[in-house]
């Protein structure tokens, strides 16, 4: 019989958003009467229109494919010029950094290529990853095969876990021990914190020292504030030697049912053969994509190119305002009430800690059963995120201000 | 340093169709005067504007988009319920196939799903392949290392290879030697062949002895015109135990560029452990599914539901017409001046015998160099796709019948 893959079984309980809508769901079945005052602020979804900008070009790009003239079939599998031009030169090259157009490669959201850069990597290398942390790059890890056993509190024996706590600001130092991959994602989610200019230096230290690889995951980056904190690892000098970043437009241009996101590889980024050849992972990547995909929709395309607009770009500044807005709104009525908070400064997340003796999972049925209001359990982004809640700021004006007056609640 | 998946090292030159595509770019730079005759028969992308049906659905979906009272974040990773019920529905059920709408998985096309299998399946797995075959079916086993070095005939060790010549009617039988997965794709890429009830019938057969897995890519089902060939695999006993199939929108909606396909998992396939526990392989796909992407594109899925509507299938049918009569036209102009072809009849490919002596790079060298006609060379499928090439029937009726004037240059 054909064998599965058995790394599958050692996955713990259900992806950690679905088993949140589970549990909404029930609770509102068994509560219908108050089942419309339910307010999601758990997954980190926008709630907002989408920029005229895109709305305008993914019509024009319909119309296109609507007419035999202007039809277009497949397109490069790593993604059109037009987008991967406008992201190069504005997010990078304006901005003093080094990045050739076919060093960005279009895809369908930054989730997806936190999975797929496992599969130009080998099975050997030695995983760090911070704890909380957005689950998909423990779990996809767990797929390829890259961890032993679930251990007794969530973890994964095989990966060197990245402690972020109160005390080191949640952001990690590099620890002693040796890694060969380092997932680091800033503007963080969960905790919602930056990382400085001086901390990432750390670690590029960190990675040229080890030759290891960053996996820089600035999916929020457009969210920070303080002119100070990099957008881009690629910032930092000597990123272009050993870190590979990955970027959105779910959060920007409010993507996340469009999908479209992308992933920089730089060709300086090597990574070495058993037998210790250095070689550049570039034309491993793009085969990846010839190989395995059709790249991504051509209005979606279209779509993600008009947020480079000058049209588009005021709209997404607009939209990061709002939700930026209910970010200050939620921040102030969690600490109103007494809650050590943090985060929604640089990013639209809040990371709150639970009252003493409360874990994250009764904060959530705490939040749901009296507030009527879906958070994230922090537990569920790992062991260092018990005792905290995560809040989204993903959300209207109206529900965040109702947000903020129900969790007077909790005074 | 970080390690690199090394299997990658083993795929031999680059991907077909890039490669062809280089040829046709030098061919073309060297050639000014004659670049603008070039017909491209090659890749099989289609030619024709996108079903008005789908063109209005994805225009009212960006619309949605567009007000934030009916702007869609984050669908099903699965896919949106009202896509996955019209095709359960339409595609099976009403065929007398019992298949409910969660073994359904949408996805942005068939290719991606072929290599995307791997991720749930084992490393043990004994894999066959057709030959000649559609490159992503090696490939990505290839760069899952489920295959040794390149050979010098092209192929891998490791694989076992099933010869579709003329004397089987490009249908192989299944073989002595024991397979656990086994890929399978009626019509056939590129051979445009088809398998008729009784040959299926005997896969299913030899899957259930061998407790072996199907993998069967129906991607071009909608070219079928004889009555009495299966669609689907499912239309075959006992298939609801031992086989997956894959589907595109690529070929009938025309979708190479919007993006959209589908797996059929049924809950009744099983795979097994290390161990010999035998278990359904839907739980892992739902989870790859839940835990690395965010499905399709909304305004693409609704795209592809407006397929299913009445007007969709007319439009439907009539693209499916309009190639067919191309692949009629090439078929006869390439028979009438003595070569020798297959296919055309129940796929948009004619799948042509080269004169002898002539190799399927020096004919696809010939047609580009004297009748400036890009077709797909027969051994770039594999070798025993040597001493043929393909060419599709995929283009406007006025190229078709211009390539076919040129074809008698050949006689």
């Amino acid at each position: 019989m054909a064998f599965l893959n058995e790394n599958y079984l050692k996955l713990q309980a259900g992806y950690l958003f679905p088993q949140i809508a589970r549990r909404v769901k029930e609770f509102c079945e068994a509560n219908q009467d108050v089942a419309e005052r339910v307010i999601r602020c758990g997954i980190g979804d926008v709630t907002e229109a989408l920029p005229a900008a895109a709305v305008d070009a993914m019509h024009r790009a319909v119309e296109e494919l609507g007419h035999r003239e202007t039809f277009r079939g497949y397109g490069h599998e790593q993604g059109y010029e037009f987008l991967r031009s406008k992201i190069a030169q504005q997010d990078y090259r304006e901005r003093g950094m080094d990045i050739s157009d076919d060093e960005i490669f279009i895809s369908d959201g930054s989730k997806s290529d936190c999975g797929y850069i496992l599969d130009i990597l080998g099975h050997q290398n030695k995983i760090a990853i911070t704890d909380p942390v957005y689950p998909v790059y423990v779990d996809t890890n767990v797929m390829a095969g890259h961890t032993g056993p679930a251990m007794e509190n969530g973890g994964y024996e095989g990966i060197v876990y990245l402690p972020c706590r109160a005390e080191n600001g949640f952001v990690p130092e590099p620890p002693s021990a040796h890694a060969d991959l380092v997932y680091l994602c800033f503007p963080n989610n969960p905790t919602g914190t930056v990382a400085s200019r001086e901390q990432l230096t750390r670690w590029v230290d960190y990675a040229r020292e080890h030759k290891a690889l960053l996996l820089y995951d600035a999916a929020y980056e457009a969210y920070i504030s303080e002119p100070e904190i990099p957008h881009s690892i690629y910032e930092i000098p000597g990123a272009l030697n050993c870190a590979i970043e990955f970027r959105s437009f779910s959060k920007t241009g409010g993507f996340t049912g469009v999908r479209c996101g992308f992933t920089v590889m730089p060709k300086t980024v090597p990574a070495q053969t058993e037998d210790g050849r250095s070689l550049p992972l570039h034309p491993l990547w793009h085969r990846r994509w010839s190989t395995k995909a059709n790249s991504v929709s051509y209005p979606v395309q279209r779509g993600a190119e008009a947020l480079y607009s000058e049209a588009g770009k005021a709209q997404v500044r607009a939209l990061l305002e709002h939700y930026m807005g209910n970010a200050r709104i939620l921040r102030d009525a969690a600490s109103g009430v007494g809650l050590q908070v943090y985060g929604g400064t640089n990013a639209p997340y809040i990371w709150v800690q639970t009252p003493a003796g409360t874990s994250s999972w009764e904060m959530f049925d705490r939040m749901l059963h009296e507030l009527h209001v879906v958070i994230t359990p922090g537990s569920g982004f790992g062991s260092c995120g018990e005792g905290y809640v995560r809040i989204s700021a993903f959300n209207s004006r109206e529900n965040a201000v109702e947000v903020a007056r129900r969790l007077q609640i909790l005074r």
